[in-house]
């Protein structure tokens, strides 16, 4: 429930024919009201409307009447049916105007990558009167108004720049303009290789115990996302708590917690290769070099990663991974022991300090009642060891690659962090 | 854009505090705003309200003012938050009462299962008068009200209930009551490797010409999808006017539309290399396995694709590209010579018909003057021929490798159709 000492409530709008014609879901609605719930501030309401002038009027009419902050997304770029600006200049009577910090960053940035100016690219520098700029390095349209000294705010509907606008300048402007909200802390940890009713059956007596934490599952395949929330008068409390219900949650569930907060399985072990000093090579079939686009996301990936030989045709296998076609036809593409050839294949021709081999049948054709689809043989190798495992994964072809590439990070944290990790299989 | 000649537009009203606090993500209002477009119907706006009855009552105030037609989903159930029907009975002047056909629902299911009845069950029965109960086998909540001559409809959140009612019941009821809707067909298509205001400018006569179709772009970076609608008052001449636009827009772009619907460019690709019976194979640096991921992701993809070498280390490049330690020194590893020799070891080591080769700068740090973030390396060597060519792409790490990424699978597509494709350069 809303809680009613808390009266900080805004209205969220957000613009575009394609959230009613359901081509896109709201996801920047839901985007945007957990971030500013988290910073101390809800949204009361939100309005969907779509590209008509008259309907984004009477929306932000609407707003300005009830709510005491308001944001708005989408219908800022520079097409025909962006028609948020002129919306807002008839609603706050704010004639649009060229902007010059507008004109000054969109001529820039088409001086430095040669576009010729367009009537349209034109567009997007004619704010209303009185709108401040909110990005002025890169053309993201995006602006503030304080009107009837309520902050308004006009964000880009691309989700990406609608994050970065919401952390970078909303919630530090709302903070300021409303400076006691009730402090509201939250930890996300991140787990994998527990379903959420595992989670939550482990979690259940701390739960209890802490009856003013909030304790929220969030299933974010192939991992589960805890969220724990504490609201309390002050900032050191809200702290306290927190950090103490963490440590029991980290207690409780051990190993299966591999981060908090934005922290990736890629990056967690991205950083512990790097912490000890190893190289890392991969040999994939069925992930298809999910696992080395996963490792090369992290910035600084090329100090520790060294190659990912995607052999994906059985010939692939012989020439690089040294796998014996004998061995193939004899046990199958699909098998321990290919799997096995493979790790060693790959240690040999590049001598990194850990290897793993993937190798499965992501489907849907090829399936084997011995073998059905989702079949995936792991076998990682380091100078402690060599483990090699049979999953079976279930879901479609994507969900089958996600799900291995993902046991295969998990993988490599584990050879580097748990002594027992090798003595398993 | 809403087409002005149609005048059945609906208000959704979506009720929950888990809408408001993102928790929940709105895909209920994406599923009716589809279902109901299709059907002939339009949502023109939508109200996400929170579990306040005051709140419930005021959307439904302005929506029964405005709308042709109501739909409410959310705040049905028996718990103390569900506040929707109390809410109705405000709103309308309908007070509550225990609705015979739902009672009877209820009490047979609860026999049937040999479950108490409880105080927060027999609220479930609690109806506005006049509501006529939808479901009337299990004990799923959702009524209908015909007010002032209106039709509202009262849905269960659950979203398969949701969608059941709304199917079964709602959809059919609508075009009873609106027996000639407008019928509305529509295509995308998507665009790689134009800019939306270049595609604007280039389909600006097209869009006047066409005045009744409606022009919706939306950036899916890196690519633009082009949505082409179209209303008329039968199925035929709506097929007849989208099929006339959709090849006057595909001969305005030609090859820069690469598909429609729910095409992708790696499954484009994916067929035109199956139809003409090539093999493909891949040299990826920068892009760090994200081709072969993409290209993996297709089903049937091992009918055509061999490997691709991640060679992320200068060493993978030599040892797996045959890319000499010489040429890495004098030419520096992200160069048009590199990327050449990348693409002739790859086609000498695996002998596919067609060979790409990618090396470049994905960042953050690490770039120069001659060579900033950015640079990016193509190289492609078929039996028609070797292109290279330089690129500098803009943005963030994993912005960076998925415009390489792109741009890459759009060169496979074209050498496969264009035949000028190996002039250039």
């Amino acid at each position: 429930m809303i809680d009613e000492k808390f009266k900080i409530y805004g209205e969220l709008i957000t613009v575009g024919d394609e959230l009613l014609s359901g081509r896109t879901v709201n996801n920047n609605a839901a985007h945007m009201g957990h971030h500013l719930k988290l910073a101390g501030f809800q949204i009361r309401w939100t309005a969907v409307v779509g590209d008509r002038e008259e309907d984004i009027v009477a929306a932000l009419q609407r707003a300005m009447e009830r709510a005491p902050f308001v944001l708005v997304t989408g219908g800022l770029g520079p097409t025909e049916d962006d028609r948020t600006n002129a919306a807002v200049a008839t609603a706050l009577g704010r004639p649009l105007h060229r902007d010059p910090e507008s004109w000054q960053v969109i001529t820039n940035h088409l001086k430095k990558h040669n576009i010729p100016m367009t009537q349209p690219i034109a567009k997007m520098a004619e704010l209303p009167k009185g709108a401040r700029r909110i990005d002025l390095t890169r053309p993201r349209a995006g602006y503030y108004i304080s009107h009837a000294d309520k902050p308004l705010f006009f964000l880009p509907g691309v989700p990406e720049e609608m994050a970065d606008m919401l952390k970078a300048f909303v919630l530090p402007t709302l903070k300021e303009r409303f400076p006691e909200p009730i402090t509201i802390r939250s930890q996300v940890l991140r787990i994998f290789g527990l379903r959420e009713s595992e989670i939550a059956q482990r979690l259940a007596e701390l739960d209890k115990k802490y009856s003013t934490v909030g304790f929220g599952y969030f299933p974010h395949f192939p991992e589960n996302h805890l969220s724990l929330t504490v609201q309390a008068s002050t900032a050191t409390s809200a702290d306290t708590i927190l950090e103490e219900v963490v440590q029991a949650v980290v207690q409780e569930l051990g190993l299966y917690v591999y981060g908090r907060g934005d922290d990736r399985l890629e990056m967690v072990v991205g950083r512990s290769l790097m912490d000890n000093g190893c190289t890392l090579a991969l040999a994939e079939s069925c992930t298809g070099g999910l696992i080395a686009h996963l490792i090369t996301n992290v910035p600084g990936s090329s100090a520790y990663f060294d190659r990912s030989m995607v052999a994906y045709s059985d010939a692939a296998k012989t020439s690089h991974l040294l796998v014996s076609p004998d061995l193939i036809s004899r046990r199958g593409v699909v098998s321990m022991q290919v799997a096995e050839a493979m790790v060693r294949g790959l240690k040999r021709e590049s001598e990194p300090n850990i290897a793993l081999a993937v190798t499965g049948l992501a489907g849907p054709t090829g399936g084997t009642p011995e073998k059905p689809v989702g079949t995936v043989f792991l076998a990682l190798l380091s100078d402690k060891g060599l483990r090699t495992e049979r999953f079976q994964f279930g879901g479609e072809r994507q969900k089958i690659k996600l799900a291995a590439a993902y046991k295969a990070l998990d993988w490599l944290r584990r050879a580097m962090i748990d002594e027992s990790f090798f003595d398993v299989g």
